[in-house]
């Protein structure tokens, strides 16, 4: 441990880690606190939740990423709460003072006041939730196989995924070609290319942050695949057989909801009001209104760019937030000059959609297609923290892409598991 | 679905699936029944349990790999009785009628009859086990990071595997390495290098199936390791905070029960007396004493070599036994000539102790050290399902080998796990 200020960081995703990160070299003394002992590299999580990929593959020890930063230290716990007047973070049987407090506490999944639906829809954030949906949807054709009834077989083997954004169109895809390709020859009983996937989003068209050319060919692309696309069509209603959408019942085993996100607890820590989302409202330097040392970025907070528009819940925009904010806290102790105010560069995006199907997405130039689904898989390789998790994807998506095959088909569950 | 007699199988772990494939040529049709939709590379699973390798690399849809078999179909399904009578296999809900059956449902852990044991000491199975495991041993450390005092502390960093046999020997060197290498210099209030890894053993020396000289030098082998082995040490009662041995308390924050081993529940299903460790008794050519149709292979077996000793519970005899009852049926179908009474055939023995030491026994011929840790590594990447696997195993070890580092140390657990 270093000495000097003790900077406290809640959350070791992109913003957090790379908060630490930047810090390293500052005269301050930083705590990594994480309920996680992993961080995650959330934008191939989807991958493990489809088995092409293992957990292993995208998710490292934190204290092995800062293992040799030696003014830095990580505490896995879970905070609950925030006691800015004494400057302590509270977890459940001790507290961290602190004289700077990074909140990166991420998002979760929102369902629009109807949190009832998460057990018949549950959402995609974390480890847990990926193997849980993997066994969702493997085991939908495990029943599906043992089921002699017609009607109930057509319900096990159809598939919705709600919300039509970046995570929603991947989950789509890859449970498409999932289905329809590498588990096609495994069954005798049903054809698992007769599975239905659906997608439902409720505005009018996918990829809503992408250029209309984009969209308008991601749902080609899917339909390509044999994704049922559906726009404008909110879902009113879920519940264990399947969903409601305006106007229309779907029966279906498995629903997988990638539609709407909300913030962490970090507005009941703080006391502050959440917008709408449940972000925190932060201002041009990061900082929150009414509070001298504590920031919140990321997914957590709610940043404007110079337009006044919201920036995106993205990882590029949590790792400059990361950056910026440890620039701020070296500026506020004197060792370095203060920063401008936080400026989001925006690095573009990307969003995958098949087996050679994907979007690119640099403002002035983009591109679709084989070459964008190369540049995709390249990137994210590249944007993997480390070389043996560079290999072993590499090596995974190489033989899927020879052999059609799915490497983590793995349904894991307790022994005691209830219907068993 | 072939036509022909009805062979089921229940169990797809070495016994089940090698019985399976060698009916691919015959005219029957085979159903394969299994709790887990994969079959296990169970040699392996202690590397799962302690953070080296990922459960994908293991193990593979047992569908997926009868996949070609035409005359073969897989159900996923829980057991949970045999009519004899009828010939039926009892599911859940549903019957499975039966011509011929094999049962090669392996083995659990055994307690001694101390069964309230198994929640302080929890044995390795399948992969549920290893992930749980590897969360209780990863899990030790952080919380001994966090505590504050100091006998807690080390009680939390004391590890004691039950049960020196070749999976105990592998476990305490794997604990071992993991603590004293791979996380060494990853935690900054405590040292992993001050953790205690000691092995229990009952008998009077470690690996007792191997010949004496290799025995003493595992036991050589595991103390450069840093582990602690007591021989002819039975222990007499496992709580939450540690083992009693005889005359001696270890306060341990994990204990590992790699001790006894107790078939399946194929005597009760079968309403056959089974013996202590409860196996059911086979005669020479697999068949229960009494029934006709119904053969036990492989670790819920009692089989009998020819000078009246029972066989081993490994790999190689259920194998073996697969193949033989393969061939039996074949001959009461009329389809081959009747093999003679079933011979094991030696496959010799191998156990790993840590880096660079092993032993390796072919009766005759046996070495240890750095070549029989080679010649072990080498094996088991070979008898591995595929080349997806090998490579993936391959890269693993070798990032293992040169980093000293374990690619997959991830506490995965629900969100709403207590003590959070």
């Amino acid at each position: 441990m270093g000495d000097g200020s003790r900077v406290v960081i809640v959350g070791a995703g992109f913003g957090g880690l790379s908060a630490a990160v930047a810090l390293s070299r500052a005269p301050v003394s930083v705590t990594v606190i994480d309920r996680q002992n992993h961080h995650l590299f959330q934008p191939l999580l989807y991958q493990v939740a489809t088995a092409a990929l293992s957990p292993a593959d995208i998710a490292w020890p934190i204290r092995r990423i800062l293992r040799r930063q030696e003014n830095a230290r990580v505490l896995m716990g879970g905070v609950t709460g925030v006691d800015t007047v004494r400057r302590e973070v509270v977890l459940r049987n001790r507290r961290i003072g602190y004289e700077f407090l990074v909140l990166a506490t991420g998002a979760t999944h929102a369902y629009f006041g109807h949190d009832e639906w998460a057990v018949h829809a549950p959402g995609l954030k974390n480890i847990v939730d990926a193997t849980e949906m993997r066994r969702r949807i493997l085991q939908a054709f495990e029943y599906a196989e043992m089921e002699e009834d017609g009607h109930a077989r057509q319900r096990l083997l159809t598939f919705v995924i709600v919300g039509g954004g970046p995570t929603g169109v991947e989950m789509a895809g890859a449970v498409a070609e999932l289905a329809h390709r590498a588990l096609a020859r495994d069954f005798r009983e049903i054809d698992p290319r007769h599975a239905r996937v659906i997608l439902v989003e409720a505005g009018a068209r996918l990829l809503a942050p992408f250029p209309a050319d984009l969209s308008a060919y991601a749902q080609r692309a899917l339909r390509k695949l044999g994704v049922e696309v559906r726009v404008g069509t909110p879902v009113t209603h879920c519940d264990a057989g399947g969903v409601n959408l305006s106007g229309e019942r779907l029966d279906a085993g498995t629903v997988i909801w990638a539609a709407g996100v909300a913030a962490s607890p970090v507005a009941d820590w703080l006391g502050v009001p959440p917008d709408r989302a449940g972000r925190i409202r932060v201002g041009p330097r990061l900082e929150i209104e009414g509070l001298a040392q504590e920031f919140v970025i990321g997914d957590a907070a709610l940043s404007l760019d110079a337009d006044g528009k919201p920036l995106p819940g993205v990882a590029a925009v949590a790792k400059q937030q990361g950056r910026y904010v440890a620039q701020v806290i070296r500026a506020r102790i004197g060792d370095r000059a203060p920063p401008g105010e936080f400026r989001y560069r925006d690095a573009g995006q990307l969003a995958t959609i098949g087996r050679r199907a994907a979007v690119v997405d640099f403002g002035r130039i983009r591109f679709r297609g084989w070459l964008a689904w190369w540049f995709w898989g390249i990137a994210h390789i590249y944007f993997l923290i480390n070389v043996r998790s560079r290999l072993s994807v590499a090596l995974q998506w190489l033989w899927s892409y020879v052999t059609f095959d799915r490497g983590a088909r793995l349904i894991t569950r307790p022994d005691d598991w209830p219907g068993d």
